[in-house]
């Protein structure tokens, strides 16, 4: 099988929710894996010098308008949390948890962990609200808040972050396959086509 | 006919380009007029804070790309210039005149402007470049850069830019139409299914 499609992502990225729900339907269209990497997009930010769309001067308004229409038109059930934006250490650790000790329910953990965000307006930089989730499926809820916040987990996450940035990724989602970068849920028809038709040269 | 659609555009930006080049056919399909409308990213990024894609740390050698891409990706010839950013006055200013007086060659010759930065390298910055794009379009190369640094050109284009700004027009390229704003060449796929089916709420 080619080479899997890196998919990095931060929790409280609208766009990067987005791309959650229609990054594995595209992975399975060209015969790719996608491995799902949570990251901090606050770390991301002090290294480049970014800050969150939505505080940006006219740019802020506009934004949260074109999140809401974005989903729309890919047909994705969308709703502007009111407490936005979040920290994401906590669903972030949880899900790096996820993937070590029950791998195959951690796209699911993940999709559910946006999904109750951005359709169904939780914080879920709260630890309870990660448990909840996690409960949701079937785990412990202690278990897993205490998971979140083991230090070799909140160590894995930085040390995981540092790797994002050093391979060039500065915002949510961001995809990277056969070493060719992608930002943006609006790129991925473009990902899309090069991965089908080639890597064309440009 | 239904409302015309604003098309706000920096000479400096690949995607308005790229947008330009796009914009028309998408007018015809959806039976909208569309109004060009120059402005300077410079002055709007004064407002906004801003700055050229380019230049930011780690986006900018990946915007770079993302141009060439989205260019091959929409099939259009692209060279990034050697000179970029580069100051749009000149080419904005010669766009008003031919606008106010030639107004059946006014787009032509704002598409040509574009083509000759983002195809033949050439800096329409400089006067004498505009000139010779006019001269190419039959028009007196003299005439045109002695309009483009009249007095009344340059109020025009800063009572434009302000205007453009007090719309919300914070990037290049822009679109307004029906009160609805759209940032982006990328965003051309969903304004046209935004007019063709009817305006849908989100």
């Amino acid at each position: 099988m080619a080479g899997a499609i890196d998919f990095y992502f931060d929790f409280s990225s609208p766009y990067g929710y987005l791309a959650a729900e229609m990054i594995e339907d595209l992975g399975q269209r060209c015969g790719r894996a996608v491995n799902w990497h949570p990251m901090l997009l606050g770390v991301v930010f002090k290294s480049t010098g970014g800050q969150p769309l939505t505080m940006a001067p006219m740019k802020g308004p506009y934004s949260v308008l074109d999140m809401r229409r974005s989903a729309a038109f890919y047909g994705i059930p969308f709703n502007m949390p009111s407490v936005f934006p979040i920290a994401t250490q906590n669903p972030a650790r949880a899900v790096l948890w996820m993937q070590q000790n029950h791998p195959a329910h951690a796209k699911q953990f993940t999709l559910e962990l946006f999904r109750v965000f951005f359709r169904s307006n939780r914080d879920i930089s709260k630890l309870d609200v990660v448990g909840d989730v996690a409960a949701g499926l079937g785990y412990n809820a202690t278990d897993v808040i205490a998971a979140a916040q083991s230090e070799d987990i909140k160590n894995q996450l930085k040390a995981n972050v540092e790797t994002a940035i050093t391979r060039g990724v500065f915002g949510s989602p961001f995809f990277i396959v056969d070493n060719e970068q992608f930002w943006g849920a609006d790129r991925l028809p473009m990902l899309e086509r090069w991965l089908t038709q080639g890597a064309w040269k440009y």
